[in-house]
């Protein structure tokens, strides 16, 4: 067998797969969903209808969108059990650890025989379910239940406070910018799993645990309890400075494919800026100053912005705590995730790379025990 | 950047990291932990010690096993509100699930400040203690509390049947078959979860649920059942040639990198033929049968028994079921996954690699959706 003895270390510029689903151009800035850029999507469609998009590769009839619309509202209810399990979780226990492990139960809950897009509508429909209650049950508060008659978007932020604030249209097309973004490192490992033939409750949790980890979604939270530590504009420059001489890693900067401004930023800084010019809008001019410092510090590194650097305002601005910032991107990514098991699966082959040995060779067990040959 | 647009389907001859651990010649069928052969750690060594060798690349002095072994016990009973959610778990979960999803829940109950070392042997200790309690609860029969001074095999057997079953060394001897088999695809997917830098809760759910597949870890229990349904050796040439005319999947053949005898395989078989020669195993002799057949059918094709042809039927030997088999394997293999994301962490990177895109380009939405320009 032939092996490249050159390591691909990060698996840069090594393609995995043959994928519909989104195309990014890193040096235009671009994301396109099954052929729609996404600045079209956001402006024009919503959660229900672009996840239709990325699941069946085209968008919606009429009576597609109400399919669609109507299962996620009916999936939404949790099992009893769960629900009760959820009840003696230690509080301090990190949502995306709870979201995690309830995927993972929920996967004892499930119907032989439902076909895995059932299943992936079934998850992505309780996924909010899981944060909001968690959300509640660590602050003693009394659970919401879901209302069938709202928006995905608006019942999650329902089952959160228990009104819909205002401005939540800007929460649903965050949830689309956050759909898709091709082999990133949870949907790749997610899709590892898929190619052992494994189920989709597996496929599901190793994506959110491959999410979870600081490079990758847990940035979203980090980047919030950085602006939290810098509190003013003021301390911003001696702040930033600090960590550039320390060569500490400034969170929510840069990206393996974008060597441009991230698209996906770069929408969500209009947003807050025009959010900032009606309201109150924590943290935004601490943002600005981080990113002036950051893109002239890094000129020649092209380092800019990316997703997670802006989306913790957003969520903070609708009182969603950092802790939680991860299970947002999760809740929305479950739509890409899913849609790429299930296109792997089409043409599937079990992942198994190779490693290259560096260590001894020909050892004997007796030799280094020091044993008699005949002991 | 550059792209290679050649698509490497299952990553097949792509070295992915450099690493110690473990080495496998295909060609000549052998597999070297830290520099000795299997053959060679089986014959002398037993698990505590090979665990050793592996997470810390060389064998124990006395302090040192008496260490590891004395970690391994220590740390093997389960919070009480984790068996108490265990016992409202649906009785027909599979065993795969239930291990994924207390593994997942027990990084609730984990010190924030313990090392991933620590973790690693911790979550070691107590994945027999939630497959054995697992089974006892499913079948209704009361909990056996682990034994500190019982080695780590003969403890796992103990808290299942209550006691320790003859021929117990062996058990021993197949866990050490299955620490660790290099970038095999759940230690890699751990990896790639590892990569992001979550934590290790979140990288052995990872494991565990890719594991499951039955292209994968869950072969070994496919393999017993159709064991079981051939029944006698004389059913063995109407249903494997069936299956041949079929086309079908012969389950427990054929390797990715061995391109010989599986020298796992091989030590089982013999183990198993000894046994046989003094005790009743039962389907050995229609293994061997459905083995004959498939060597010589497959001739050209270099296909031969794996691991997971001949391990079912020395754990079925120990009245282990079958739906428990794969929680053997990773039981072991948590050694493997483990050292891999400890030793690939030291020199990270997070995997991001690429997938080529063949789908439309261009679409906008208003063009698509019929709607006026002005509209």
């Amino acid at each position: 067998m032939d092996i490249d003895f050159d390591v691909k270390h990060g698996l840069e510029g090594v393609a995995v797969a043959i994928s519909s689903i989104s195309y990014i151009d890193g040096e235009k800035g671009k994301l396109v969903y099954r052929g729609f850029e996404i600045e079209d999507l956001v402006e024009n469609s919503h959660f229900e209808e672009t996840a239709y998009l990325i699941w069946f590769s085209s968008l919606p009839n009429e009576n597609e969108i109400d399919f669609i619309t109507s299962m996620l509202a009916k999936k939404r209810t949790l099992p009893k059990k769960i629900i009760e399990m959820m009840k003696s979780f230690p509080k301090n226990a990190h949502p995306m650890g709870v979201l995690r492990s309830v995927v993972s139960l929920l996967g004892m809950y499930s119907k032989k025989d439902s076909s895995t897009l059932e299943n992936a509508i079934n998850l992505t429909a309780k996924i909010p379910t899981i944060i909001a209650y968690w959300y509640r049950i660590k602050n003693n508060l009394p659970l919401i239940p879901p209302k069938e008659s709202l928006k995905h978007s608006e019942n999650f932020l329902y089952m959160m406070f228990g009104e819909i604030p205002k401005h939540s249209d800007l929460f649903d097309k965050a949830l689309i910018l956050h759909l898709e973004q091709g082999m990133n490192a949870s949907t790749f490992a997610s899709t590892v799993t898929a190619s052992t033939l494994s189920d989709i409750y597996s496929i599901i949790t190793t994506a959110i645990g491959t999410l979870k980890g600081p490079l990758h979604g847990g940035a979203n939270e980090k980047v919030l309890n950085m602006f939290k530590e810098i509190k003013s504009v003021e301390n911003v420059e001696p702040y930033i400075y600090t960590l550039i001489s320390n060569k500490e890693k400034i969170m929510g900067f840069g990206h393996r494919i974008y060597k441009t401004y991230d698209p996906r930023a770069k929408i969500l800084k209009h947003w807050i800026k025009d959010l900032f010019l009606k309201d109150n809008v924590e943290y935004f001019e601490i943002a600005l100053k981080v990113e002036e410092i950051v893109i002239k510090e890094f000129k020649e590194k092209k380092i800019f912005p990316n997703v997670d650097f802006y989306s913790g305002i957003l969520y903070n601005y609708f009182n969603i705590p950092s802790e939680f910032f991860t299970t947002i991107f999760a809740m929305a990514r479950i739509v890409g995730w899913t849609a790429h098991a299930m296109e792997y699966r089409k043409n599937n082959r079990i992942f198994r790379p190779r490693s290259i040995y560096n260590g001894p060779k020909g050892l004997k067990y007796k030799e280094v025990k020091g044993v008699e040959k005949n002991g």
